[in-house]
């Protein structure tokens, strides 16, 4: 059996390729088609097929639903987030509530969130209870953290430690719950469950940072959009949050100046150079990607599965896109 | 054991009281206490409590969690609903996206549909399974009803067939599947699923056309709201489409006309009386509310809960609010 992303990210475009939908009202699922074909990495659904196969010893198609029941599901947070947040661009293609209207994408994204329960829920009887349960209260943490969200945006306080609780429910919930969902199929023992939810939390985590990193010290080329987005929009990143508070108001200073879009990114990504914030928001999510690492070793796999986990983890830190 | 609607909603609003949320993000759930909390009939969870406690021989509150799902869930398309409709007042008070904004009221009713879910799931193992096929057969179709409703508005050849087929899919099927989940949790035969499913979607219906009948024809004082919205709005009810096609244009001539409020619902319901499209709506009303009864007399239950069917299926299409 071989762990690698390509494989599995082709089971998971056959998956949501091969999807039905219902004909009452077709124009209804325009946009969720629209949405699930968008690309993106697949980083959730490859996490369910990766975690069943580990645990199993089994074919990982065989936890195909649930794992396009995560895909779904997260698409459909986007589709809702984008509504929310007036975003045009989604994955280099205009948003879903462009394409169409704001109507459409709320509508539309409901339907995908009953579809991810309706994928999920195609599992033997006897697993259905615990899927279903990791399912909603994940689904409840990331409408939590999306709160927490648009709450930091009117916010002027909001603390380091508020925002990795935010990133956590908004982000790294639904990697612990991908890897917990694979468990489960896998009728794993409720400390394994636990192990692979804990590896990919704490992942999560890690690739949130690492996230916020790229967005101000990328290589736009390499990572696919524009930089600095993060700071034209003030929004409170670790990294903005921490240089907040470390650099005696001259951040809020510049902030708070009407400056060219160039030279605002500029001056800010001075105040973060000379404070380390980018070095240090590195150090965290390889921190936290350690600790992921270390929830694997209780758990019984294949060598070539424990390769495969381990190296996600480090790129979930490293990556350049 | 007494069938009657009073002491259903009692139950009802003690279990919507007593609904525990998550402390994340209270600020999440606040539109939704508002919204549960704003009344309605309640007729749906009503229907779960009175099926299983008919065709169990059993307490109605051991039902109680499907009967909150069915009630949550009916909230969170209101909810949304009046988003996408742009609605001022719900039950008499300021719709959730007007007390809040847009985006509360999105988020709060992805947490809505989330919760419903939860609340279903709280059942014995081995029906699990059957109440969720049930329940998310019945959302997507509801999705699909709304879509359509949204479509006929920019449409000005809807007939009479596919506006029975929008209603259906947005208010029978759930009172259907009200009916289906309780008698599921009392583990009534299939059979016996389906003709509980089939008298709660023929009285959908003829609520439906009663409601469309009490818009135009209501008693203000008794009925609560404003007579003539759907006139003033033009809005495709059976009503319109019925007049429309039968009255040689004379009703499209004056839907046309820049008429004053009162002049406009005055003039088309002298065009609906002169065709009798109002006692022809009730009539119409009347024959599914019989043939939903007609599926009672396949399923054995106690003389007391038959009699509470039957007067509610005679209710549907009589009721003056």
């Amino acid at each position: 059996m071989q762990y690698n992303l390509k494989d599995f990210t082709e089971i998971i475009e056959g998956g949501l390729a091969g999807i039905e939908y219902t004909d009452n009202a077709p124009r209804l699922f325009a946009p969720v088609r629209y949405t699930l074909e968008g690309g993106g990495k697949r980083l959730r659904p490859c996490l369910v097929l990766a975690t069943y196969a580990a645990l199993s010893g089994r074919e990982p198609a065989e936890a195909l639903n649930q794992a396009l029941a995560v895909e779904v599901f997260h698409n459909f947070t986007l589709l809702h987030d984008d509504v929310m947040d007036n975003a045009d661009v989604r994955r280099g293609r205009p948003t879903a509530h462009l394409k169409w209207n704001a109507n459409a994408a709320i509508l539309s994204g409901d339907a995908m969130l009953t579809l991810a329960t309706q994928l999920l829920a195609k599992c033997p009887a006897d697993r259905l209870a615990a899927l279903l349960d990791m399912f909603n209260r994940t689904a409840m943490e990331i409408y939590e953290g999306q709160q927490l969200d648009m709450e930091f945006e009117t916010r002027s306080d909001v603390t380091v430690g508020e925002y990795i609780k935010m990133i956590a429910l908004k982000t790294s919930v639904l990697l612990g719950c991908a890897c917990a969902l694979g468990a489960i199929m896998a009728e794993a023992s409720e400390a394994d469950v636990k192990a692979m939810y804990e590896y990919g939390y704490g992942m999560g985590l890690s690739f949130q940072l690492r996230d916020d990193w790229l967005d101000t010290f990328g290589d736009p080329e390499v990572f696919g959009k524009k930089i600095g987005g993060d700071i034209l929009n003030r929004k409170k990143t670790w990294l903005l949050i921490t240089a907040a508070e470390e650099s005696d108001g001259e951040l809020a200073d510049i902030l708070r100046e009407d400056l060219e879009d160039e030279e605002l990114i500029s001056q800010v990504r001075r105040v973060y150079t000379r404070l380390k914030v980018g070095d240090r928001c590195n150090e965290l999510a390889k921190r936290y990607a350690a600790e992921a690492a270390s929830h694997l070793k209780t758990v019984a796999m294949p060598q070539a599965a424990s390769d495969f986990f381990l190296s996600l983890a480090e790129k979930s830190y490293t990556r350049t896109h």
